[in-house]
């Protein structure tokens, strides 16, 4: 990533002082206050739409001039619809439990004192994401509804699209008189922006990058500021012997193939040894009808010939597409011992009828999100009910898995004496 | 800071992957095993008593040899009821409520699905510290009980009995059979150690550093590893013109003087212009009866003219000994005003009998705790009723103020289904 230069420091202290002083503005304001910035934004959006539409409209033909994949394509495009489902995320936000209204503990000491732990804005998010203008809304919604302020930097593929957004939401912040520095975003798609904001310690709290694996690695690396992200989601779906046959046919499907590019799609599926022979080729059948091509271990390919052998890198890969990585193991342990060689920290899924099987594997299995008969596609802030999520965190600092409003919020301290001095 | 070296850079991955591994297997440990564990290392510091003191005796030697400070040589030195306290601060945490035994939220979702988020270790923590050496016992006790393990790079003043406490420690696991790779000590005191710590993305999950302000700084302007950390307490006791006269001679007195070294220790006294010429004199005569000479503004000075000046760069510093600062305020607005243009987030005090003051105070007052009609030297893990503290932390990400046991732990998500697919 290019080094940060002088221009893009200045910028960043200047834009990171303006925002701290919007957080504090924010985080003084009552609830509905936000809740009436965040709704006077989704009328800006909707009233804008037609200048959102067109300035997306200049990125989609940019795009279309250089080339590219259809899905990145279909993520860079705003419809009506889309830019309607944008205004209703904002009053969706707008509408949850505020999160700074929350006293999360209050206890008393033997001298009298009470000390209570309150809710309170992290203060100045830094939002860096690549070509879904989307991102920038919902972003910019979770930010201003748990009192933060946000700066953000969209790729330049998307440039003309996040403006106009953000155009918008500032627009609706004015006519709610909530501080407009509150949503910023950069002046340039340049990388010497994000190395200014990566490089930004004591002037933004938190980093979020929101994109490709190399966009967050390369984050993750650089950044001096704390960063909550996910590089990969190598989710993987096991099989236990004592799984219902119809559930773990379903659930893997699902796992797989309801959508392949999200990052909690099973990338893995592991199968007990005990139940493969009456299963496995179920499955494989199963995703073959879909679309997904199975690669299996030389144990899976006794029972099924037809697959092609997996590597031991295929179960290091993340295929976010059509392709599954299948093993067969001995049991609980066994499976454990790959998720944790292979696996991400993301997502895994036990399926099992057995309670004590589940609740080992619930127990042990170290990662963002464990799930028992349950497709690991539900690791989703949605899906959470949070709302929307601003990202999801394979990190142990701060938040975990999917980050909603409450992993938003930091806390302080208040207590209240009588004149207590300290012995 | 010097840079990492290759031998620093070995040394850490190793140690590092040597350390994950035995925090997942505490982790898993039961509570009363992690316990037994404390209680061992307890026992062993006790029965390697005259060996801590004698490495001790080597390094203050060193120390004396060199000459400084008698604070330092203080901080430094390990006496029979230091030892003797230092185990009995294991056998306190031990005593404590399990941290990971928690469940911080539980939920049922529409579609059946029951989420829970449930406490995890943060995993990995850097514990970069300077002369004290039970800064490591208290490091490794807090990182035990949590789950966590801790890697302890100690300051090269107390090299020789940080070591002792560290093999005593070890010793005491070793006997409890709680893996010994959970409590580590760097090799070496070189700064290296250090670059290799905080360049350590991926194998450390949070730096903790303790000690001057130097080194604080230097560490959170080069970490690539998120920090918990304050580098200044510049705390300020508000003395509202509502206040009750005896009590607030009584808080200045015990918020500056009680100990002036500690970080939660009054540096500035902002006092209201309406209660100033019946009140301050006598607060200055209470300071100075202290041995503490207050530095006053040019209002403070026309009611105690004898007061030397206080400079614009007085009402920055962080004393850390017996001098004061003084400002007449007009007003709570005013006194915020100052706080958040001199102030360190740490720690802020109101004293008055007016509830609406006090609660403009509490709701405005940006810092990490806040207090009405109380010391600010409360600002600490075991009045707040913590057992040890690990740290103050005055940024927002993962915790503030007094680090305890809760602030050392992530979450996890655990989800029970019924053969649940996402639509």
């Amino acid at each position: 990533m290019n080094g940060e230069t002088d221009t893009t420091g200045q910028w960043l202290r200047k834009a990171a002082t303006a925002a701290r002083a919007a957080s504090n503005v924010l985080a003084r304001l009552p609830g509905p206050a936000r809740d009436a910035g965040l709704r006077a934004a989704a009328a800006a959006i909707r009233l804008r739409a037609p200048q959102i539409e067109s300035a997306n409209a200049r990125d989609v033909a940019a795009f279309d001039a250089g080339g590219g994949t259809d899905a990145f394509r279909d993520r860079l495009l705003l419809t009506a619809p889309r830019i309607e489902a944008m205004a209703k995320g904002l009053e969706d936000i707008a509408a949850l439990p505020d999160p700074l209204a929350r006293t999360l503990a209050d206890w008393t000491r033997p001298n009298g004192l009470r000390i209570r732990r309150v809710a309170q804005p992290l203060g100045v998010i830094g939002m860096i994401y690549e070509s879904r203008p989307n991102v920038g809304a919902d972003a910019a919604g979770l930010c201003l509804k748990s009192g933060n302020a946000v700066i953000l930097r969209g790729g330049s593929d998307s440039n003309h699209s996040a403006r106009a957004v953000h155009a918008a939401i500032n627009a609706g912040l004015r006519a709610a008189s909530v501080p407009e520095a509150a949503v910023q975003i950069a002046p340039g798609t340049d990388r010497s922006f994000v190395a200014a904001m990566l490089a930004g310690s004591g002037l933004i709290d938190l980093i979020i990058p929101r994109g490709g694996r190399s966009l967050v690695e390369r984050v993750q690396a650089e950044a001096r500021v704390p960063v909550l992200a996910h590089a990969e989601g190598l989710c993987h779906t096991y099989v236990h012997s004592g799984a219902n046959h119809a559930m773990a046919r379903r659930l893997v499907a699902n796992a797989k193939m309801r959508r392949t590019g999200v990052c909690g799609a099973t990338e893995t599926l592991l199968i007990d040894a005990a139940i493969a022979p009456a299963l496995l080729r179920d499955i494989v059948a199963d995703l073959a009808e879909l679309g997904c091509i199975s690669r299996g271990d030389a144990r899976a390919r006794t029972l099924v010939p037809a697959m092609p052998e997996a590597t031991e890198q295929d179960f290091h890969t993340e295929w976010l597409g059509p392709t599954i990585s299948i093993a067969v193991v001995d049991g609980v342990e066994q499976a454990l011992d790959h998720i944790a060689r292979y696996g991400s920290s993301h997502t895994e899924a036990i399926v099992t009828q057995d309670e004590k099987a589940a609740d080992h594997f619930l127990r042990f299995c170290d990662s963002a999100v464990t799930l028992w008969n349950a497709s690991t596609q539900f690791c989703d802030g949605s899906e959470f009910g949070f709302g929307a999520e601003i990202g999801i965190a394979t990190g142990r600092v701060q938040a975990r898995g999917p980050v909603g409003l409450e992993q938003l919020t930091s806390f302080r301290y208040v207590i209240v004496g009588t004149g207590q001095i300290r012995p």
